[in-house]
């Protein structure tokens, strides 16, 4: 299939990154050829999504929402399951930490992919970065890249990745929030994992995202407006 | 993580590939060692599902079948889109059957190793086959290999990715459903694109099936019950 070059997909979680992402593909494509999808797979913070639309209308880009009710019957993780808290430690088998919602990035790229195959839509662009992938192997560099060759394969899509975060750290990624006049927007999006508003400030997600403003000597517009 | 290498999980549609590969897996690891999954992504012949159900019983192995809504959502394909007839033909954009679910396999298969993931099941089984494979990408040996790596690089999974019918015809299928004792179970599977029972006997699935039998020389079990 040939698809549309011009036309971008952003990954939108509603969260810090993906924003700067859609700000990244409005500034390269154009806001008339960037469209936002999120999921709503029965995650803990719901807010996200309520943020991830506030975040599309705010950025002028139509946004939609697809469910995927399958990751709440894999259960066992602390982002879909109430019954596991989130803390900061790894699990001790796997190594990981328990946030990790095991081929999330994995099903939400190959869904978004699929998406855009039916639409003609050229690109793809999403968040994830290696350099504070806190432990998460789906947001890695090299799984993107492989991802990238399996979704060639499977549906003969010519979409291509983007992952512009991919190498920068939190710091950057705030420099480059404020380059792309992504700042005030960061006043709706939603970081913490315990889904509070304002900002818990002590879960691995805020305390993240505080140490990246922090860096970057910026005000986080989400706690001066909180 | 570290899979036990001795359990393997088979991805059962209900239909006479997943079947076959359901019995060698409990050739290959032993009938308490395998468990079937399905997945109810709202398919239009949703009587594959009580025949995978009806395959697990007779086969005497546990069975788990997951939701995916996300499908519906997507649209536009002939077998969860209602508005969309089943034809032989192809899509004259996209050169691919009309029953192309872009990244149906790539999803299922995802999904499948997340779940072994978290019950540290080392294989999955899958009934793809590129020799047949009606114009679908997501069956070729490639695309397999190439997930395998992505699902390994993207959840730190050692899981492993079994798919034997990758290089066999249907006729050797069939002789294969033969040899693993799996003939009587073929009279509850179900290939009909058009869901009806007994099948249309006209549309591709219900012709490739025909074909694969006649030329092995053995009766189908589900014509001769129907």
């Amino acid at each position: 299939m040939t698809a549309n070059h011009d036309k971008a997909l952003v990954l939108l979680s509603g969260g810090q990154d993906s924003t700067t992402c859609l700000y990244w593909a409005i500034d390269r494509f154009g806001r008339d050829c960037v469209a936002a999808i999120s999921f709503d797979y029965g995650q803990r913070h719901r807010i996200e999504l309520e943020c991830a639309a506030a975040i599309a209308a705010h950025a002028g880009v139509t946004h939609v929402c697809l469910p995927i009710d399958t990751f709440a019957s894999l259960g066992g993780d602390a982002l879909t399951d109430r019954d596991v808290d989130v803390c900061c430690d790894v699990d001790e088998q796997t190594g990981l930490p328990n946030t990790f919602v095991p081929g999330r990035n994995l099903i939400f790229l190959t869904f978004a992919a699929a998406y855009a195959y039916q639409r003609e839509i050229g690109h793809l662009v999403v968040g994830v970065s290696q350099t504070d992938y806190s432990g998460y192997p789906d947001c890695r560099s090299q799984t993107i890249e492989s991802l990238q060759e399996t979704i060639r394969l499977g549906m003969e899509s010519r979409v291509q990745i983007h992952a512009p975060l991919i190498h920068i750290s939190k710091k950057e990624t705030v420099e480059l929030a404020r380059d792309l006049g992504a700042l005030d927007t960061m006043a709706v999006t939603h970081t913490c994992y315990n889904g509070t508003r304002p900002p818990c400030g002590e879960c691995p997600a805020c305390l993240l995202r505080a140490k990246g403003f922090a860096e970057a000597g910026i005000e986080d517009p989400l706690i001066t407006t909180s």
